[in-house]
């Protein structure tokens, strides 16, 4: 697929609901485990998720259509979510995540994206110029990436419970 | 996590729903691309899924729990989801998938599984033995790689639309 972003945007108006479905009735084993030291629970990646569209997409999108010279993103925080999510309970944080992104998909319908403005720049401080499309592609991809991360963290916690089965089980090796 | 019947059904009711949600409003575009040759599209992935239901998890525990002296499982058909999806749209096949699991967990349900019959046994055509325990770790950890896999195909359709950020991006490597 070449970039659309309509289509884009199909991706990005599905993953607060299909978070919500997908996690509000579970267990807290299944919402706070993770693969192992240093690595994200699911309710840790709906923090990272809420940060980012804080202080990431749009953010970004806007200072590449602005007038300003100075086109540099702010680094993103990685690991802000440990501060923010501590305590709150996965519906808040759920719902919030849908809250922020209903707001930002508003916004960037605001932003009225002409066919010229997509190979607009701005400047990653680590990845150097990056265009408007290949950051909104990359909005996209990095929702279907924690969906995918979520179901494989879940995944792993019967790692040891399914036998000789795992030998079907690629997502157990990823 | 060790087995525990009441949070594998949390997975296995919440998927469905999860896919419906996810799936629904796409493009053609993101449900029929897969990721190359001998690949599956989303599409075929949620007939993959309908195909479970009809002669794998639910057929499987009731040969273990049966009182007959050959345990040994039909194989499964990796392959029968071409024929029977082949013309449905997404839409028929998620609402298929979703009375079909509900069918199967008023099943198991009704096959009043004591903690005694998780040890039970039946014959893998390929495995080998395998328990009932096994057989329902594994049906969760089926649903959940099957939510990774529509992720990351559907992720991998911007391969080459996120420009330098493919760097962040494990996903599009998987």
């Amino acid at each position: 697929m070449t970039f659309n972003l309509s289509k884009s945007i199909e991706i990005l108006r599905q993953t607060p609901e299909t978070l919500m479905t997908m996690l509000s009735s579970l267990s807290d084993d299944w919402l706070h485990n993770n693969e192992g030291e240093a690595t994200w629970s699911p309710h840790a990646i709906v923090g990272h998720l809420i940060h980012g569209e804080q202080t990431d997409w749009i953010v970004r999108a806007k200072i590449i259509l602005s007038e300003g010279n100075d086109k540099t993103f702010e680094p993103f925080d990685r690991f802000a979510q440990e501060r923010d999510s501590k305590g709150k309970t996965i519906h808040d944080l759920l719902e919030k995540f849908k809250a922020l992104r209903s707001q930002n998909l508003n916004e960037l319908e605001k932003l009225q994206i002409m066919e010229g403005d997509f190979s607009k720049k701005g400047v990653h401080p680590d990845l150097g110029e990056v265009t408007l499309q290949q950051l909104l592609a990359t909005w996209t991809v990095h929702d279907l990436g924690h969906i995918a991360q979520i179901a494989r963290v879940m995944a792993k916690q019967y790692s040891d419970e399914v036998g000789p089965w795992s030998a079907y089980l690629g997502i157990l090796k990823k």
